[in-house]
């Protein structure tokens, strides 16, 4: 089938004289996570992962995926034309240095200048240019191919009140215009899905898991203009625009209005997020300010309101957790349990809790071996039956109007060997080492990835991923800038200064292909501690509260202050989760905080 | 004093119509330490560091040092009319920016072309240009005004053979010429003293213990030309040049040689090292290459033989100071000793080491709250006598044809308190946990710095100073481009990938201003460890052979596996250095590196 996909998207090409098409796994906002629509490069290739990008030629047909889906990505690809490129391990070209390669002298590049970023879509045309050859970006040939292609989301728009949001839409577009002065810019053309819902204070549901609304934005010093499909908003919503003085246009005429902007004006945006065909609109005389969106750093930097809320779903989300954690540790063995009736348990756990709205992200699952894909989702084929040994690694999450959780636990089902413990212990120090850090102000995320990633380093043994990553509030479960990560990688965000407010997750592993998974992730809300002569200090609040495996712990690979950081962490977690569960309930999570 | 010479350069510049006029610390070179000729900067303001800034105008003199050098800087510029300025406390502008915002509407910025760097002269146009104003850099005021200047430094050259430096210059020039194709330059022209000493394996005694030879380079595919007072090099080494193709030239005719160079040629140099003037007498269609020498990155990787060298002198270092410490310890409360007369006592230790050369550099031994100063030179003056408690510390090291050392030691001369004994401790462990540090290749200093920085931000402490530095073989002991920082300093090119053969110490401190200074250093080896599927591995070989006091230790407030370190340490310390001793010594040592 992915044969015949990819025969027909030549036949398109050869029509057309273009000798290789790219297809990115994006909309045509950037989105990490797509809508069905956008599901060109699953479509394409028959890889599922989140992230991911084709690049098709005449004769060749590549994916190039990251360290997180090497395993799956090896699996799904099996037995297509597709070859499988694994970003970032010695040799392995970049789909930049490929298509330099590949593409012949003048020969033709393809791909949709909507799914493209005005940065990469500059680069390629770069280096088409250097090989006098051309771009063909006009049309979305998957699209053409793609019969059965899903319809664009166009779910109804929900306010997030100000006792959720902490700061209304009219102060925070101040604050954008005050850096938009800062810049000189006239106009700022926004089109990152989470920083309009930001923004605006409103969520929705166009991206699954992801309560966005599929819109642009174009802010100048006196109008905001929305450009979203105008049958997504109420009476109500419309009554808000009119308020806070937003005026909304046409989804698609965003690229109208870029190319209407008179001459001489100076617009402020992010070419790594705003789509080449918007950039491209834009009249040559027009001054571009390349710039960070300034919201991606104003949401990152939560307000005490967020916070509060934040604290209060962790503990809702705890307890679901606990409740589910208690169910699994007490009845398998006893009863059937497959990853995915785990996972459903859990939602339903999760579904019980006041102002739930909906999962963050699809759960993770993973029984044994299923463990070491990083991002594996078990699916009714795949779903394993868990046995009463070895571990279950479930990374999940909910959305509740008072904020978004990412957790990661690795449950011990039975009997583990000595090496399973091990390296469930180091994750477990990984994790609290990174969690107990104090540092000055000016630390990046870089600066502190050793304390997390040292003791399995120690062991010889690293995860092909960051330590950690920015949770939105309601929003992405991932965002930038602040991250943990030991390299600055170009094309990820996530490397800025740690500011108070922000909230990262910490959650180190170890992925042992074809045996096992373990990963442990809490969320980290950075805070000031003491200021004196050296500078402001800065420390972490670790915000999620769920046990840490102690059958899977062993305490004398630990040191004596490690043992106290998971000690302290335990106490807390029994304070907080326990008076939500009944007694049996509590009686479990008494002896699984104990101190040891 | 200071204030008739800061009058008496006014006078010149109201001559000259100068507004402001720079003088940096700085040779021809772009050294770190200057021979005396190139003083000026003492010369005009009194402050006798290593590093610093001037900036006089017509109404204020300025000094701009590091945080290494508060404290002195302070106490030299008491009562002078000179203010100091904090290089990178909050506040405090760089100089760039004080110029620019000082230097008047259409005025004239003065400074020596030949000691400032390219890029720095750029930088300056720059603003000049910006305020119509312009640059004057064709005299040097401070040498016009200062009478009883020094000679230029004349010193004779010294081979060194293949046996120390493991490469033949032959080879070395082969391996640079490589880089220049691959930047496709005709020439580089190389002036940085410590590259030029490595390149030709040549050493001379132009800074004091730093054993360079005042001379330019320019290297092009078929020459070497050699730009050097002819009377340093005598019959042996006119001969050893002739034999390697090495064309010497005046050391005043690079200027020429530069301005020679015909239009359309391609120059490689560092911006960051090649003085103004040469770079501006190039003709403006030569195509400059602007990037680091690449013998930086050459004599940072220590070669084989280099390495067992360095490996043999850290032994008859470790000899000296241990031999040393015995003595101070045991004669403490005993004898007279002061903080120049325990020096003398430490050098005379290390010149009776086989192949030894000179002090690296100028000993610190600092006493009580001297110690706090992280660069204090004790003076007839300042001479403190040693009382039998608190500390004394040792900062010193040795220059042998094997190789050059760089070590510090903090003794307890007596009783200690408990926050001294404390902080001894924490510094201890700091310098353990990075020389402990496993690693995957790829890093650089800023992602382990906190190995060492941390135990310290744990407390509340910090030191205002990288964590340590890579160090030459018998050339300056501060070299680049490896080092532990954990913020990119633009001006210190201290931050590249942790090669295998770089030697970098390890030298965290604690500094409390009038109370005590605390410092323990080791020189650390990277070398590789395992390669395995997440990579290849890195480790440190720790190569300083001394005792750390262990009556500074509290090891309760150390972990087992930390207590594992120190004991490990002392046990080869005491292995390599204790067949150097004499039965007393060796009595003592055993004692100071029993297990705790």
């Amino acid at each position: 089938m992915i044969a015949q996909r990819i025969e027909a998207l030549r036949a398109e090409m050869r029509l057309r004289e273009i000798d290789m098409y790219i297809i990115p796994t994006s909309d045509f906002h950037e989105s990490e996570y797509v809508g069905d629509y956008f599901k060109a490069r699953k479509y394409i290739t028959g890889f599922t992962g989140s992230a991911g990008t084709a690049v098709v030629t005449l004769e060749e047909a590549g994916l190039w995926t990251d360290g997180r889906y090497f395993i799956q990505a090896e699996q799904q690809l099996a037995g297509s034309p597709v070859e499988l490129y694994r970003m970032g391990e010695e040799g392995v070209p970049t789909v930049k240095e490929y298509v330099e390669q590949n593409l012949p002298q003048g020969g033709c590049l393809g791909f949709d200048g909507r799914v493209m970023n005005a940065k990469a879509g500059e680069d390629y045309e770069r280096i088409t240019e250097e090989k006098q050859g051309r771009v063909y970006v006009t049309e979305d040939l998957a699209g053409i191919i793609w019969k059965e292609r899903p319809e664009l989301p166009k779910n109804p728009v929900f306010l997030l009140e100000e006792k959720y949001a902490g700061e209304r839409a009219a102060d925070k577009l101040k604050r954008v215009r005050e850096k938009m002065a800062e810049k000189n810019a006239d106009i700022h053309i926004l089109t990152s899905l989470y920083d309009i819902a930001w923004l605006f204070n409103i969520r929705g549901g166009d991206i699954e898991h992801v309560p966005v609304v599929l819109s642009f934005a174009a802010i100048t010093s006196e109008e905001s203009l929305w450009f979203v499909h105008p049958e997504v908003l109420n009476e109500k919503l419309q009554e808000y625009c009119r308020e806070n003085h937003i005026t909304c246009r046409g989804y698609e005429e965003i690229y109208d209005y870029a190319e209407e902007i008179p001459a001489g004006k100076t617009v402020l945006l992010d070419k790594n997020i705003v789509n080449y065909r918007i950039f491209h609109s834009l009249h040559k005389e027009v001054n571009v300010v390349q710039d960070s969106n300034p919201t991606e750093w104003m949401k990152a930097v939560k307000n005490e309101t967020e916070l509060s809320n934040i604290r209060k779903a962790h503990v809702k989300d705890g307890v679901a957790f606990t409740k589910f954690m208690y169910w699994l540790k007490t009845n398998i063995g006893r009863q059937k349990i497959t990853e995915i009736s785990a996972s459903d348990y859990l939602e339903a756990r999760r579904r019980e809790q006041d102002l739930f709205v909906d999962l963050s992200f699809d759960t993770i699952s993973a029984y044994g071996a299923n463990g070491a894909m990083m991002h594996y989702t078990a699916t009714p084929e795949s779903d394993a039956e868990l046995k009463p040994e070895g571990f279950l690694l479930v990374d999940s999450g909910g959305h509740y109007l008072d904020g978004s959780t990412d957790i990661t636990r690795t449950m011990a089902l039975g009997t583990l060997r000595e090496e399973e413990k091990l390296h469930f212990t180091t994750v477990c120090r990984s994790n609290l080492n990174l969690a107990a850090a104090k540092f000055l102000y000016g630390c990046r995320g870089l600066n502190l990835d050793i304390l997390s990633r040292g003791p399995l380093w120690n062991l010889g043994l690293d995860y092909k991923c960051g330590t950690g990553h920015g949770i939105g509030y309601l929003l992405n479960v991932h965002e930038g800038p602040n991250g943990f990560r030991w390299k600055i990688v170009p094309e990820r965000d996530d490397s800025c200064v740690l500011e108070e407010g922000m909230v990262t997750t910490d959650e180190p592993g170890v992925y042992l292909e074809g045996k096992y998974g373990i990963r442990t992730e809490n969320e980290l809300v950075c805070k000031k501690a003491e200021k004196n002569e050296y500078g402001q200090f800065m420390e972490f609040e670790t915000i999620t509260y769920a046990p840490i495996d102690l059958d899977a712990i062993l305490p004398e690979e630990m040191t004596a202050s490690e043992r106290k950081l998971l000690n302290d962490y335990h106490k807390m977690v029994y304070e907080k989760i326990s008076p939500y569960l009944n007694e049996e309930e509590r009686e479990w999570l008494k002896t699984y905080t104990r101190a040891i």
